[in-house]
This record gives structure tokens, sequence and C-alpha cells, in this order.
């Protein structure tokens, strides 16, 4: 899906992954606005990946168990900006607060996603 | 982004909506499961629609508002397939509950999406 | 809490969670409509009422992880009556969809709310 | 619902709300642990009075349209303490996110709340 929408994300810190996806067509819904699924989807991908760069030393996987948004201003150019706050490191889960901003740095959705940790089939 | 990843959807009946999108490299995240992102791209999708079937010929706008999801089981093949029932048409709001199911007919996601009703540009 | 708000519950099947509260002025809001924090409070307690006596004779907790709600309707006297289906029994969390209705079976709130559940202290 | 609970609030800035409730057993389940549903309605009293604060000299009402809490760890004594502050002051609605910490400082649950703007009844 990173491929399919062009999402690039780095681990920017200590508990703190940011990423973003370039707008084009392919994110935009028939209104010219990016796509609200677009948002979450690079929300739950920080997510995921700080709790996996977190566990999986471990021999754990990460995995998405609950994700909720409010969308707040619509994105219509640039890219979709997120950064990704660990707010929670649990035995069996880890929750996160995503900021999602454009290029102008105007907050346009807070997601909040608990991701589970799981044990990585052998 | 419907097109981007394949989504199909059509109204179903009063108050529902039914749609899915094929499972591909292009929604799986790196363990071979369909990322959670794409799920809530296609109950957004489900929701929106119904909601824009239901308020254009009065001069209005859907937008997606509010968006939450249980992820229960992962889909790793065939489709995921969504069911939207509207719940509340509100004047200013609809409130969707959307079912996601994989193609054996199991529940693997439970969402629900506010979306905001506004008045078109002129 | 169930004291202090009046809160009575009922196993109503399988998977099935019955109960109400009484509206007064303990639980109205300045406004005099219901406060949304008793609905979400009946809801949380239905979940985990119906979680804990379907894992207590394992030796299990049942403690609530996470819950959202849409408040869609103002209840201002009667009864709030809820009814809690479970939709998912994992291993380590149910899942619960609650409906909120008032004395005339108008819909009122969706609320989800996971349980997690947990090993007992010895 | 604030006096049966005993909620204490006060403006703490502008866009911040804080309040708290002292833990008694009218506030703990049977386990002994604060109910999640004292968090949920201390974090929508503070949304709540803190939107209603910022719109009432318009003649506008303050209403809770959605809320969602990720309850990250029990609280058995002393406070429940919340700090509210604002997201987004739409014209329709206003987007809170609220954290709950003990007494300790510890943080305990992280909430979102948004509410909805309205016309006061004439």
């Amino acid at each position: 899906m990173h491929d399919a929408l062009g999402i690039e994300m780095e681990q920017a810190g200590d508990g703190v992954v940011k990423g973003r996806l370039p707008v084009s067509d392919r994110v935009r819904q028939p209104f010219g606005l990016v796509h609200g699924g677009a948002l979450l989807t690079l929300a739950e991908s920080l997510s995921s990946f700080g709790t996996y760069e977190g566990v999986k030393d471990d021999g754990k996987l990460a995995l998405g168990q609950e994700i909720n948004a409010s969308l707040m201003r619509p994105i219509t150019s640039g890219h979709v900006n997120g950064t990704a706050t660990v707010r929670r490191r649990g035995r069996t889960a880890w929750v996160w607060e995503v900021e999602i901003t454009d290029d102008a740095g105007r907050l346009c959705a807070l997601i909040r996603a608990t991701i589970a940790v799981r044990d990585a089939p052998a």
C-alpha cells in the first residue's frame, strides 16, 4: 500500500515517526479533496512501523487493532504529512497519537491508533 | 483512490451501500496482511457515497468527519467486502455502521463513520 | 458507580446484555439533557459485565480498553436503555456494540467498546 | 452529574479547561478500579464546558457529538484529573483532546471529544 500511495516514512526520534504521501489523483476523491482513507492509511503505517521497530528484537509483530480519526480540514494539494508520537508502550499494545498537517502546517486531522503486539509465527 | 485500490460499490437498498476491493500487493502491508487503511478507505467511501446520494438533490456535499475502526481479523486474499448501513440521517451529519468481511463471510472489522453534510459551493 | 447512577443490568441471552438507568437530576447536565457520560458509563458496564461473565470461570478479569460513542439524540426523561451485543470474543479482548435508546425506542447513541481480558491476580 | 460524581472544573487558559473528581466508592467498579465511565464523563464535561464558554455569547449551545477513549492505566485512589485542550474551533463543532492522569501525574487515558455547536432555543 505504501508503493500504491507513495508513502515515505522515517523514525524521527525516540517514540516519534514522521512520514508523508504526495497528493495526486490517486488519493483524491471525486470532489478533488484527499480521501480520508489516505490520512488513515498514513497514520496506521506510521504507528505500526514505530511499534514494530520497538518490538521486533523481541520476536514480536505489530498489528493495527483500533484506529479513530477526526477529519478537520480538507487537503487538496502538496503532501499529506503525518507525525506519530507514542503515548503508551504496553506489553500487548502501543497507543499512538498522530497529527496530520498540510504543507502550510495547518492541522487537518487528529488520529489515535492502538497497535497490538503479538508473537511472530515461529 | 477508488481506481488506485480497485474499489467497486453500489447502492444496495434504502440506506445500505455495499462494495469491495480486490486483495493484491497494492493493499498488503509487509507481513502479507491487508493494510487496515484499505478497510478504512472502503468504509469511508461507502458511507460518503451513500450520504451523497441522499443529499445531492438538495445541493449538498458529503464530507468525512469522524471514523473509527476495530480491526478484528486479518484479511490475506480474495476481497475486502463492506456493507454500510445508515443509522442516522441528520441535517448536518449522517452516521453509518460498516461491517467488513472476507470472502468466507467472517467478520474482520467494525467501523463507524460520521459524514458531514455541507452546502455545495455555488 | 452503578449505585451512584442507579444502573440495573442483566444477561439477556448468549452474548447479549441489557440494562438501563433512570433519568434524574443526578445524570442531567445543566441544559436538562442526560449527560453523555451516563450513556458511556452504561455501555461500558454492560460490555464489561458481559465479558466478565464469559471469562471469569477461566480465572480472568475484564477491563475497559477502548470505547467510542456517537451521541445522536438527547434523552431528557424516562430511562437510558442499553443493549450490548458481543461481536468478537478474542483471547485478549472482546468487542461489543451497544445501542442506546430512550423509552420510546428511538436510537440515541451508538457505542463500541473493546474490553481487555486479563489474568486475575492470584 | 457533576454533583453526583463531585466534578470540579475551571477554565485554565485560552482553549484549556482543567478539572478533577475525587475517587470514592461512587466511581469504583466492583474490582476496586475507577469506572471508565467516570473518566469519560469528566472528559465530556471539560470539553462541553470549554465549548460553551466560547460560544454562549453568540447565543449557541454545546452538545456532545462524538467521544472516544483509550483507557491505559487504572486509577484506584486520589483523584481523576483531566486537562482538555481545544484543537479545532469550527463553526458547527469544536474538537478537544483530553488527557487523564492520576495524582502521581501518570497518563491514564487519552480521550478525544467532538462537541457540536447549535443554536440555543429562542
